[in-house]
């Protein structure tokens, strides 16, 4: 296989300004009101009717010349000449005189002749009379022609989205039909490896998720997107695909196959039906980014990497797609936050997802100190070439993916069903990581969660004993280790756990595991650790030692990342035996043999522990409606809640 | 006609409470992917996959043994035997040991015995050999399975809005088809006065904005809206549709026909029907709202004025909504703002509508002080009834009207078409309220535009004389005057002003104005003092009195409220001559008969000089484009952008 080298890649200035000169073009077409939110406004509308059109009464009433009442009091009413009666919807037909009035509802209009309304509270009517008992000012109580809306005026701007209230003026002024602008975006995503979702995944195969994050991006700028589906690394199919977008879109997305093997294919497409722009932008992830033009249809070719797709479309993509729309849609969605952990950065131009959290910002990428998933990323920041490291507390500019709805809470630790059923009660959104409690103690030690949940057994919490101490203690041990002085620890609740076995399996205990395949949880697990303590303690009755022990169980050193995954392979049959909690054993209709009650709890940094999120977690920890409804085998007890 | 006076109106905590009481039933239903944007999750989403599905190479290049790298280097590099070439998408039938390597590609998954991928750029390949020139450490450039999205996580709760990053997850993680919540509201406007949208709007009429404002506004909420169109005010047309809605949906807003004489039909039919559970909220504008039920769907009956309908909808509507589709939906879109002027209150509780300019807030009702129009209202405010008085500067939270688009300039004072140039050219946001000169410089001297464009001549510098001044001053005697000192006068450009008439007009000077129907402009415009003083000034020539000029011009007592209305007097025959700008001749194909050349100046708030919106606004102000651009009539001149 011989690869071709990257060209020389464009500095992103150079890239802003190549995306810059692309011409897309939108149509302009009507659309009907009710069906035009959302949408990008073709043309100024200049309103051709006051709003309101004449001048209506704000209140029931009395329609009068103001100055009629000047002189009346409660004791001495003014008595005017009732000329009729104008209900809402009807035209105006009275002319008030000196001395008159007219019965007027809210809305409806002001009569020739009188300039105030006098609330129906004040007056009373006697023989086609009435007697107002409080002056009024004039103009009181109605609201003039034009007041909200001036006739002649600009009331909205092309390129403006419409949101409700636009909705509304347009509906004031009496727009049914919309002039409304149609950006046709085609989006085609590229690589042998994608399955559409829905469709079974085979091996070594990933669902395409950039055919539909990119279809509600380009929603989300206002344009309109088209599908073209999955295209295989194949050089006339790719084509195809591309001369069929060429003919129907203003731009197009292309997405994978631009790394170098397989982008040759892209780029060679491009530069024989049209002109190839730049190819590769020096900033990560843009190396394989492509830009060209095709029959004056401009091409943008993203990585095939979901969120590095994500955020090259948000940086480069999304503005071109607003800006094309209308100088008011060009608003790029940002927010400012801090640096919530210290970041090194690689000393190159890149754009680094993150995740938000009231306000303060983590990284969203695999490197250390990551504890927001990519799935849970809110957003990206840029990082310049000649920044080294970004200390926490540091302000940054956080560009996110669309109308983000972000977390209040950032949770890691060892898995739990019970932090589901405290996210429901509480309503509070979480972002949760599951790290095991390993991970979970590194995580509230850097600071990078509120709070974590833990379930690490420990026998040793001094240095060690020649014997064991008869408790297991749990949690407390570790902080004490590992001098967390951040935190405070909260207990939480008691959780089985036991062994997972078939319906007809044999296995009554863990001294029948010797000569079963054992699927066991992976290091830094506290369900794992607990394991090891039982056995150690079951190898020390036996007067045998804990490894001679282990040996003895095919699979003892095996490490699934997921009570999800111990379970499937004990369904599968490709064990005999897993670890886990009593909730899960029930969920995946497998027996549950229990071997020991441990204690799951909660660390909580101290610098959060005065907000209302988290004040809210802990209530809800201790009400009597959690406790009620965690499923079986977790349970409160007295010590839940307390805080040490 | 009987009134029925409202029944007692129930507190702002007891409508909450019964609000919170009703029960509004979504159903579920299947949404394709890409349609799903916007909508509600209706059940928790639990991956059955691991994202990605299998450990994958982040970039191209070679899968080794990591340990096989540790003793290479550029000089010494490792010699590994090449097993063959895993491309993107392929499944991994290699098995690696140590002092092998195979090919691999960027997202192809990582072969049996391998733990990490050296990137292609230290590499070299010979006869069926690869070279390795750089160590790699265990796990590098490798994406580990499930890294991203962990089988059985919950990954998305119910509840959920989605959007892009959402609907990338369960693209990811294979969902084609998501579940989602479907919560159908009826949406009914009643009044004898509406005109839909479109149609020819007749004497004494509205047009029907409360039926697409609520559209827009359920939909937002993530609910799916039904229109019933406008019910007159009759009994039994409105008995039909609610028993329509009622059948078909989850809950029913109707809005107008609801104060004390039409309201009582709605009661009625209501407690015929089902249950009042209240009528009338103690807050304005909440004195007309009805809440019933009617076979188990609830309805709201909202006020018939649009913003107090809309008022009402976000403050009690939106979180009935939201909660009934899910917690994670329940959030209001509030933000923290400050007092832009100060506010007296009338002593009662008040949902308040407001403007948002740069994080100052501004009322938008008819009251005092008020210079943004409600059709501007960014959102409202809540004022309870010990609250007397808001001092500017006071920190208040703003419910916003949906996802508004804030404006970033707030502009007052005398119409111009230039501003709409402006407009254009720096690409900001003005909320414009044309209030004549005169409003402008008051809406200065409080404080509550950042710019009025003003043109007020003057003659009269300092006191009366006796002799007029030849030359006519604009603006400056006014700042001088009013002792405006808040503010810098920025000079604008020269526009022409003239007489308005028709194509065949006689008219051709101010000299043929006696005898003939005038159309001026309102007090306050600059336009009509500058009609006085030339007339004056004629008169002075003629050795007449002003007065006795004037009471010669029928209609010159008339004050049209815009340049809009003027023209249109012309037009439809009612007037002989009208004053106004060359453009707006132009534009309704009038003839312009030029008396005078005005200087249209601006005052802009000194506090708001340096904002960047201002800049911006006073750079464009001084460009060539703009000078460029503007329309006939108007034209720069030496001093445009010269400040004060």
């Amino acid at each position: 296989m011989k690869r071709k080298e990257y060209r020389e890649l464009v500095s992103v200035g150079e890239a802003r300004r190549i995306i810059n000169s692309l011409q897309v073009r939108p149509e302009k077409e009507s659309s009907a009101l009710e069906n035009a939110r959302g949408k990008i406004l073709a043309e100024d509308i200049v309103t051709k009717i006051n709003v309101p059109p004449f001048p209506r009464a704000t209140m029931d009433g009395y329609a009068v010349r103001a100055e009629d009442t000047y002189a009346c009091s409660e004791t001495e009413p003014v008595k005017l000449r009732l000329l009729g009666n104008i209900p809402a919807g009807s035209d105006a037909k009275f002319t008030i005189s000196t001395g008159e009035a007219v019965e007027i509802a809210t809305g409806a209009p002001i009569p020739e002749g009188a300039d105030a309304v006098v609330m129906v509270e004040y007056t009373s009517e006697e023989n086609g009379a009435v007697f107002i008992s409080r002056p009024v000012n004039g103009g009181e109580n109605i609201m003039k022609a034009g007041s909200d809306i001036l006739k002649g005026e600009r009331v909205l701007r092309r390129g403006r989205k419409l949101g409700t209230r636009e909705i509304g003026v347009l509906a004031s002024i009496g727009k049914k039909e919309v002039p409304v602008l149609r950006l046709p975006v085609g989006i085609i995503s590229t690589g042998d490896e994608l399955t559409n979702p829905g469709e079974t995944l085979g091996l070594g195969k990933v669902y395409d998720a950039n055919s539909y994050t990119l279809y509600a991006g380009v929603q989300e700028c206002g344009a309109f997107p088209l599908l073209y589906g999955i295209v295989r690394d194949n050089e006339s199919v790719m084509g195809k695909a591309l001369e069929t977008a060429v003919s129907e879109c203003a731009l197009i997305l292309t997405s994978g196959s631009t790394s170098s093997g397989a982008g040759d294919v892209m780029y060679r497409l491009i530069d024989e039906a049209g002109e190839t722009l730049a190819h590769g932008i020096n900033i990560k992830p843009g190396k394989p980014v492509i830009i060209g033009i095709i029959k004056d249809v401009p091409i943008i070719g993203l990585p095939g990497n979901p969120t590095s797709a994500l955020m090259i479309f948000n940086e480069f993509v999304a503005p071109l797609l607003r800006k094309s729309l209308g100088a008011e849609a060009g608003i790029r969605k940002t927010e400012d936050g801090i640096m919530g952990t210290d970041l090194r950065s690689e000393g190159r131009q890149q754009l680094l997802p993150v995740g938000m959290v009231r306000g303060r910002v983590y990284p969203a990428d695999r490197g250390s100190g990551a504890i927001t998933s990519l799935s849970g990323a809110d957003g990206f920041i840029e990082i310049l070439p000649e920044t080294e490291f970004i200390e926490a507390g540091t302000p940054v500019e956080v560009t996110l993916f669309g109308e983000v709805e972000k977390p209040d809470i950032l949770i890691a630790g060892g898995f739990c069903p019970g932090l589901d059923v405290l996210e429901d009660l509480t309503g509070l959104r979480f972002r949760t990581l599951y790290t095991g409690s390993s991970g979970g103690f590194s995580a509230i030690s850097a600071g990078t969660a509120d709070i974590v949940g833990v379930n690490m057994p420990s026998r040793h919490p001094e240095g060690q004993y020649r014997t064991l101490p008869k408790e297991i203690r749990y949690n407390i041990p570790t902080v004490e280790a590992m001098g967390l002085s951040g935190a405070v620890l909260v207990k939480g609740y008691r959780r089985e756990v036991g062994l997972l076995v078939g319906q007809d399996s044999p296995i009554s205990g863990l001294e029948d595991l010797p000569g079963k395949r054992l699927i066991n949880r992976n290091r830094g697990s506290g369900t794992r650790a607990l394991l090891e303590i039982k056995i150690e303690e079951l190898a020390g009755k036996r007067g045998i030692s804990k490894k001679e022990f282990t040996n003895s169980i095919p699979g003892y050193v095996s490490g699934a990342k997921s009570e999800v995954a111990v379970c499937e392979a004990v369904l599968s049959g490709k064990a005999d035996a897993g670890v886990g909690l009593r909730n899960c054993a029930e969920r995946n209709s497998l027996k549950f043999v229990k071997f020991a009650e441990e204690e799951y709890d909660f660390l909580v940094r101290k610098e959060v522990l005065d907000t209302p999120e988290i004040r809210k977690f802990l209530q809800t920890l201790s009400s009597t409606e959690f406790a009620s409804k965690l499923p079986a085998g977790l349970q409160v007890y007295e010590r839940t809640g307390e805080i040490i």
